[in-house]
């Protein structure tokens, strides 16, 4: 089968690997329907040294099942489902609070021994824990939004609920990005009170408006948080939803929250230390989020997109062939797309 | 009136000092019975630099109602009351959610303008608010437990239960002091599964044993993050309350804290920046608690102590009068003692 691969920085290619087969009983075969390139994706993209071997890349798919192994109840062949971005195996300690991107017997795609995302097929680890059905056809119109449920709006709505969103709450989402988007989306489904979103890219702000903004901030840094405070009486918003994950965003963030406010940052962080000092401490202030356990939201949020409540899918605004994904790794990093879906 | 002032690093004096009358309609005057000192007064005691004009400190006290303003209602001269650490109106949006640290009308005991603890009297601004009555008499045996909730008490708690303790909890302590000790107590009747305590001073920790921990840890640094962890299977503990500040003291809270945990942090940070980097965020760590909204707390905790079924006030290991104020400062930053009590 074709797959996409990595060989460093820049260098994304699309070749023939071996067919993928079921090595262990709880294994699943997917034939991937959509696929889609993340924004940390763009990070080994963007700094991968040059290798001769490269590796898999993509974490986001769903497709239809071909072959399942013996171990695996509840998923028949034919059946169409979605994974989320780390397998698990939904029964451990970890899984069942809710946290299965700490399950004790799963792992990530695309690392040595497990296929990636971004291909024609993928074997599924842990099968039955991982992979979720959804009651739609291969033709559904509604796969582009079923494929934000593999990652970019389940992480969007785990800022929210580990931040405490809620309909008394008001909210600053820092980022445009998809994950922003998805945390506006998030944000307006629990009922957040207000949303101010931090972003100066028009087309996708815009976007944010019909995903529930209330109001926008195009200003960034001291300026943008002078602007939040403004809007906010002086206090700053309840909640800050942190999706960039740089140093001037963990900033933004403390200084845009109000006291006693919780930050529930899903930006992966390309800071190693965050400023919680004194101040955080006299006032109070929360950090909490990380990576999103998707698997935890999937049934919760389905419900929503199977009856066109929301469309977490128009995030989407290219869509490429899997030849073409080199494309889309070009144009997302130069920020000419906002997220990339892979037909393959 | 006799009141103590800190002059610089090392530098405390009993001095004479005009007495408190009323100011504002809001206020009352409050004979002090009760005071202590706090760790947190050990910092301007260590590090302030010498001025001539001395400021007021402390900020833990109870005691009776000497004379009150036109506005304050539902206290009455004679009654004996308890102050929590930050004064307060208690009706404010803040105070509505229960955090009066950030009262819109609150501030700080001992600022210019404002008495602090440690003396005869007190001038209590939004005393209404602020103050807490006390149904013992004034040679009640429990007064030193009842004071513990000006702060101390509280402060163990907030670190608790803003950690989310409860019965399906296990716990790690940071530090053996007063707050330490404290946090292992209101752990205990948060119903904690299990506590392990981190500290080195083997009187401290027999005490944290009859406050509730489970377990002691005596090792620092990597050592005792190791040992917590073979503790507990290799997992960490769900929640880390963090009660000394330092910058190990926070490394270690999140290198003991099990995935998807919580660090609850009451220690005053001598940090600026926390590590709070990728690998947090990929296992889900969670860094809230702050400055102890005592008077929260205060009738919620109070019951207990009345019936005796805690005795916060055992962490006082000393007693000094008014004029003894010096010594007791000298006691704690040797480490002589775990906390004074002071009976002006």
């Amino acid at each position: 089968m074709r797959a996409t691969m990595l060989y460093g920085a820049g260098d994304v290619r699309v070749e023939e690997v071996p067919d993928p087969t079921l090595r262990e009983p709880t294994d699943a075969l997917v034939r991937v329907l959509r696929s889609c390139i993340c924004g940390s994706d763009l990070w080994p993209y963007g700094s991968m040294p040059a290798t001769e071997q490269g590796r898999r890349i993509g974490h986001e798919f769903l497709g239809v099942i071909e072959d399942i192994g013996s171990d695996v109840s509840g998923l028949a062949v034919g059946d169409l489902v979605v994974a989320p971005f780390v397998w698990a195996d939904n029964t451990c300690d970890f899984c069942a609070q809710g946290l299965q991107t700490s399950c004790r017997h799963g792992g990530q795609w695309g690392v040595p021994g497990v296929d990636g995302g971004q291909g024609e097929a993928v074997r599924v680890p842990q099968a039955q824990g991982t992979l979720v059905k959804l009651p739609v056809a291969e033709d559904s119109a509604l796969l582009s939004s079923l494929l934000t449920l593999s990652d970019v709006f389940c992480t969007g709505h785990h800022a929210a609920v580990t931040a405490g969103v809620g309909p008394r709450t008001t909210v600053t989402v820092i980022g445009d990005g998809a994950v922003g988007l998805s945390a506006v989306l998030a944000a307006k489904r629990l009922g957040a009170e207000r949303i101010l979103l931090m972003g100066r890219h028009k087309d996708r702000t815009d976007l944010g408006r019909e995903f529930g903004a209330t109001d926008v901030v195009a200003e960034r840094g001291a300026e943008g948080v002078e602007r939040v405070r403004e809007l906010t009486g002086g206090d700053g918003t309840h909640t800050v939803l942190e999706c960039v994950g740089t140093r001037q965003a963990i900033e933004m963030s403390i200084a845009a929250v109000r006291d006693g406010g919780v930050i529930g940052r899903v930006g992966a962080p390309q800071y190693t230390e965050a400023p919680m000092d004194f101040g955080t401490v006299m006032r109070n202030i929360t950090l909490t989020g990380g990576v999103a356990p998707a698997r935890a939201y999937i049934e919760e949020l389905m419900p929503d997109i199977l009856d066109g409540t929301i469309e977490p899918g128009r995030v989407f605004d290219r869509t490429v062939s899997l030849d073409e994904v080199p494309d889309g790794y070009r144009a997302m990093a130069g920020r000419e797309a906002l997220k990339v879906l892979i037909r393959p």
